[in-house]
């Protein structure tokens, strides 16, 4: 049989699960990973053990494979570039994957797309985190999203992020003021202010692409994040307005369309209390905020990450059951789940637990749980329940 | 963390879906494999590749194992016995899986327990398939499934059966005379006698026990076979009665407590045409006629199957969608069925697909399709329509 070989930069959570929907897909599956104990790393059966930052490292690793996807967006620009010229498929490219590894560049071209975003500019010092806050020109309704305009003063907080390797709430800080504002430049890399919205919610517009150019569409989620860490997501977002979701949608799509992803797109918006959306951030691989598909829709997000790395057709991604609820398991103060996972198995016998096979250590991300049913408020409890008993957080 | 390792003897297909479901389960996964082309080695980290049926080789590889469990029946009782002898969990033990090795030990424990199974008898020449075949005593209503009884004569055609060895057909001949009964003889072999039943279909019951007696029953499933191999699975089987349906799985779980089966039993049933349920054939592992819990159920048999040797509470069996239709993939003339497999997605989004990465001969299973919804002509044509397209029977 002629079926694929797909290589996995990373070894995460991410890649493990890919993993895992591409057995029933037949593809073989190739991973470069840190270490032979990261959690992909684990359960695939071809696995080379190096640094994703050393070119020889990552033209050894490619060759043999028809593609090359990842795990995580940290692979140098130029890296992904020069194994394209060495006539590797990368997915997604190096110039779409520049968007999701550099905020600076993201928020350039989604201005230029007439995507909203918060207000933002890229920041040169404290002095200019300051003239930041006093400008004008929020994101208001209509106004333009990028620098100028009129309208109220930014003003503080204002939120700083330095434009590449921020995560979960890394790389992120929220500002009071200007003499709070120093600790972002010390490291010496651009740092960009964004205004701090006034969201009432954070929502998740998740879409695949392949590279013939079909996409699908998954719900729009609610996401809702504690500490800077996702921590639950709903499917579909619970009161959408039918029309934002749509929008949302289109804007999620548009990304992928104009920025020529390829793979799994997750768009992280703020839906502001004058009832806008403002996309956040951007992710090119599958992501915390679709990890509810592969219990609660048609197709999850990995099986479609890999169909589309691929240019299969795409599969169904509507949801099978009127409500998802994925909790997020972050580690506890124990470092055995084992016998948590026994009593959360006995009280839920629908419970679906994914866990990730690492250590255990203190607000690490462990795994997670899928509930699903027709009843919200019963999903979503039974979810909190699992993931905080799992924790240690509810021991009853 | 102290999560578990399963040892998984034999790298088929089984094996490699009992690992994609044990990775959201976070425990490892240990295969002993022929070859490290085995459906399951592919797709596994950690493989041993030996020989099942030594005893060394089996004591190798269950060292660092918390359980061992099967992809087969054929690892020998006696080499199962020395590694409980050693202190290793063997799951199913040999007590149990004896049962589903030696068709004879199989009949007598039945007929033992009460439970209808096709008239038989252990015969040793073609002469004695011929007093068999005279005698009287059909498995007719209310009367013994074993020897003796009163009622009609058996008559030709009998059914032999090599007790030991026989699976999709092979090792079974339905012959119509004496002079037609000499092949199963030759291997010398004991063989098994049975009367051909007259059964308007086949059914099968799937339930998982764990060692401390928990058990849950899948729906009865209607199995349709073609030259004796598995074509198509109907979840639920249409118009069961359900009297006949809660009889089957009362059956089925009586069958697991009795003879202490852990894990999954696939029982294998004859719906008569005067509308009893007579037992064919046990499994005791995952099972092809359970192949549709993968996409159809709220727990697969595979995740059922790992929960239950762990001795972890079990999953939901309930299925999830009115009906689910599997239908096996067989190998056909084209070695190649990645163009077919890309067409099948195409034209139906919502196909679930698995393959098994194994190289395509002729009449080979080399994967299986999953289809569900409410309409049950619609579910059934889609499932045919793509097995048949990625075998090359239909071209269009």
């Amino acid at each position: 049989m002629t079926f694929p070989v797909v290589g996995m930069v990373g070894g995460g959570q991410l890649a493990r699960m890919t993993h895992e929907a591409g057995i029933p897909l037949g593809i073989r599956f190739k991973l470069l990973s840190d270490t032979p104990q990261d959690s992909a790393a684990q359960v695939v059966s071809d696995v080379v053990v190096g640094d994703y930052r050393d070119l020889d490292t990552l033209r050894d690793f490619a060759r043999g494979c028809d593609v090359i996807t990842f795990d995580h967006e940290h692979v140098p620009t130029e890296h992904l570039r020069a194994l394209e010229a060495d006539g590797i498929p990368v997915r997604p490219g190096p110039e779409a994957l520049v968007h999701a590894q550099d905020k600076g560049v993201m928020r350039a071209r989604l201005d230029a797309l007439g995507i909203p975003c918060p207000r933002h500019r890229i920041v040169s010092d404290p002095a200019d985190v300051a003239a930041f806050a006093a400008e004008g020109g929020s994101s208001g309704p209509g106004g333009p999203s990028g620098e100028g305009g009129g309208g109220r003063r930014t003003g503080f907080p204002v939120v700083l992020k330095t434009v590449r390797g921020g995560y979960d709430g890394k790389g992120v800080w929220v500002v009071d003021s200007e003499a709070e504002a120093a600790e972002p430049f010390k490291a010496g890399v651009p740092v960009l202010a964004e205004e701090k919205v006034d969201f009432v919610r954070e929502l998740a517009a998740n879409v695949v692409r392949s590279p013939h150019g079909q996409a699908v569409a998954y719900p729009v989620v609610e996401s809702r994040q504690v500490n800077g860490v996702c921590d639950t997501v709903i499917a579909p977002a619970p009161d959408l307005d039918e029309e934002l979701a749509l929008k949302a949608e289109e804007m999620a799509l548009t990304i992928a369309q104009e920025l020529g992803v390829v793979g799994h797109l997750a768009v992280e918006l703020f839906q502001t209390r004058d009832g806008r959306i403002l996309v956040n951030e951007l992710a090119m691989r599958p992501h915390n905020s679709g990890h509810w598909s592969m219990d609660g829709a048609i197709t999850s997000q990995f099986a479609n990450h890999v169909r589309a790395v691929l240019d299969l057709p795409l599969g169904d991604p509507r949801p099978r059951a009127k409500w998802t609820a994925m909790v997020n398991v972050l580690g506890g103060d124990y470092p055995d789940m084992y016998s948590a996972y026994l009593h959360c198995m006995a009280r839920d016998p629908q419970l679906k637990i994914h866990m990730y096979g690492k250590d255990v250590k203190p607000g690490r991300k462990v795994g997670h749980v899928n509930t699903y049913g027709d009843d919200l408020d019963d999903v979503l409890e039974r979810a909190r329940h699992a993931a905080g008993y799992l924790r240690g957080t509810i021991t009853e």
